[in-house]
């Protein structure tokens, strides 16, 4: 038999086909899997259930309208221009960003309205936001100002290429981490904005981090409108100066049903709901005190059984470069009960079986429920959108770091 | 003045250039900071200090030699072509790689001697492995095996391919993570292997990962001589069998000089040493106790301080996605006294100075030791590579995930 008669016949399968034969590669990334069983997919990999992904885009986008709130959903969850459009589909005003390269991958996928939430002090990456903001003019691009410092940088930079650039004013509502002080140091900024000529003063954003995961719903509503009054505070100052408060950026996932009842919030930078993971499920929600369920898990990671030499535990190939260790909670086994992940160094993932429990054995496929959606999701470099166990679509992960 | 003008005048610079303008993309990712400061590079950005970098390499392949004892760098730390290339320059076998996709792309850069440490269970990937045997076989590429079942799958893939597959008996000396027990399951693993007509046993793999950190330098040694003593007795268990045990290949960065005078370890799979990192500091050397400085740490990630708003404290653009957290230490600011670095989220870091250190300013640059180099490296596409503070080199960091 020869080779390619080999690879067809011996493994099944033309998914080893001439790329591995002659050394090229697939035209794009994972496309050849398209339309096959997520069984066949080589793991460690990423997957969405697009079931569970679609109706937590609706059900937050119904959300918002209800409450008469807008949406620009935060895309460092996701890196994915397929899933920014499936949110701007829906009604969002555009996207949240936190680098530049992520604005840039963006626009570059046409996606409208969007606002970069961290500062930036770098004059070249200044620039570059300018550069953008100028290139789709129609499609407003809003940067968060933080610091007097940021507004002469931007400022600067519009007025040598003669555009006028939007921005906010990031207000630093209890994070301490971005973002001017409230109240006067706040106003004294918006009005240090509203003398430059390239700049135009569109409101403010207010992240309040420190409410995102409070557990129990009374309690992060608690924290989260004590934060974000501090914010409408500011924005009533802002608008008692005459100055532009038409937009309040704010809200996380934790806090989408808080925050939109709270005058004065404008739009929700809501950036985990599309996908859910294991730290956002145990804060527990207004119905369900337990479980956080207003949204479903829809991100896993896909695992292989590679050793099992042992009692009562398995190694399978995902690790710490394939499930982010950022938060204390693990990885969740999906599908199987009485089962525990642990990190078992950069390349592998221990699995223990509780008593009484299957354990899994070599070769099984397994499916974890991931501990934080957004770093784990910039450890890969695409999305197989799954619909039930067929592979329906393949979304490429961009901007993951620079791309200059 | 036009956009270009302002492009080339206003920024002191022609590096935002066309592709920015025009929304191209540059020709090589990085390129154009070749031969400028690294204070121009976008942050976060990875470094290697060149000096440094190839003292160490050169260090442990004096040693590898002095001790007569091959040297099989791990790439899974770098994943970087580049850096194998001048591994093997300087003496090295070839290398060991973790996954399919960086035993394919070293095999590309015409790496020699590919050495896959893990286990392979899915048929797609052993086929993969098997063409790529097939392809390079002047060049011998090597499997570590630890399960019967593993050499079924090889031994029908390479029957099928017409071609005979190098494989190691993974052993498994104490990290119960992969291969086969140490001992009579090893060896009749080996016989296993032995009657596969296109299989060719070649030897064992033993890694020892439970010794590799261990703090002080006599307790390591112990540790090591006692978990490598059963791959040692293993390897006499084949020897007496009459089967091949001409390769022992295992260590570690933090046990080189302790395996390296193991009677029967034929070569070391060190990763770490070429950039160290933290958490291999900590564990003290045979000369120096207190830090391990047989390798200089020569890794950094360089970031900005984007905000400071409060007294004590600033926030830099290196968060969790810049600087893995996957072991308790956090990354160490490099030139600057008395800093701290703690996880700010995904994005930031908080940096705080002790009483009397200076604090860094808006727009500061700080470069950090990282805590853990493999990781770290995991979330970079390139590394930048600097004598001194000019950007010497750019190499891509390759096969961070699945090509395809």
């Amino acid at each position: 038999m020869d080779r390619r008669g080999f690879l067809a016949a011996g493994l099944g399968s033309s998914l080893v086909g001439a790329a591995a034969v002659h050394g090229g590669e697939a035209p794009a990334l994972g496309e050849e899997y398209r339309g096959r069983d997520k069984a066949d997919l080589p793991t460690p990999a990423l997957l969405v259930d697009l079931d569970r992904f679609e109706r937590n885009v609706r059900t937050m986008a119904d959300h918002a309208r209800a409450a008469g709130c807008g949406l620009r959903p935060h895309a460092k969850t996701h890196k994915c221009p397929e899933i920014a459009r499936r949110q701007a589909a829906a009604g969002a005003l555009g996207v949240c960003v936190a680098t530049v390269p992520e604005a840039e991958a963006m626009a570059a996928a046409s996606i409208r309205g969007v606002l970069l939430t961290s500062p930036i002090v770098e004059r070249r990456k200044v620039a570059r936001m300018v550069a953008l903001a100028q290139k789709v003019q129609k499609s407003e691009v809003l940067l968060a100002i933080g610091h007097p410092r940021e507004v002469e940088l931007v400022n600067e930079a519009a007025e040598a290429a003669k555009v006028v650039v939007a921005v906010l004013v990031d207000v630093d509502v209890g994070d301490r981490r971005t973002g001017s002080l409230p109240g006067q140091p706040a106003l004294d900024l918006a009005r240090q904005i509203a003398r430059c000529r390239n700049l135009r003063l569109r409101g403010l954003q207010a992240y309040a981090g420190l409410a995102s995961h409070v557990p129990g719903f009374e309690r992060r509503a608690e924290t989260s409108r004590q934060a974000m009054g501090r914010a409408v505070e500011t924005r009533d100052l802002f608008a008692k100066s005459g100055l532009d408060a038409g937009i309040l950026s704010g809200g996380s996932t934790g806090t989408y049903n808080i925050d939109s009842a709270i005058r004065g919030v404008t739009e929700l930078q809501v950036g985990s709901y599309v996908f859910m993971d294991v730290d956002y499920r145990r804060i527990g929600g207004r119905t369900n005190p337990v479980v956080y369920d207003d949204f479903q898990p829809s991100l896993t990671v896909l695992a292989t059984v590679v050793s099992a030499a042992h009692a009562g535990r398995v190694t399978i190939d995902a690790g710490n470069k394939a499930l982010d260790t950022t938060v204390s909670v693990r990885g969740q086994a999906v599908a199987w009960q009485g089962l525990s992940y642990s990190p078992g160094g950069d390349e592998f993932g221990i699995v223990t079986a509780e008593k009484g429990a299957d354990l899994p054995r070599l070769g099984d496929r397994l499916e974890f429920m991931v501990p934080h959606c957004d770093p784990t999701t910039n450890l890969y470099d695409r999305i197989y959108a799954c619909r039930g166990n067929r592979v329906e679509a393949i979304w490429p992960v961009v901007a993951r770091r620079e791309r200059r």
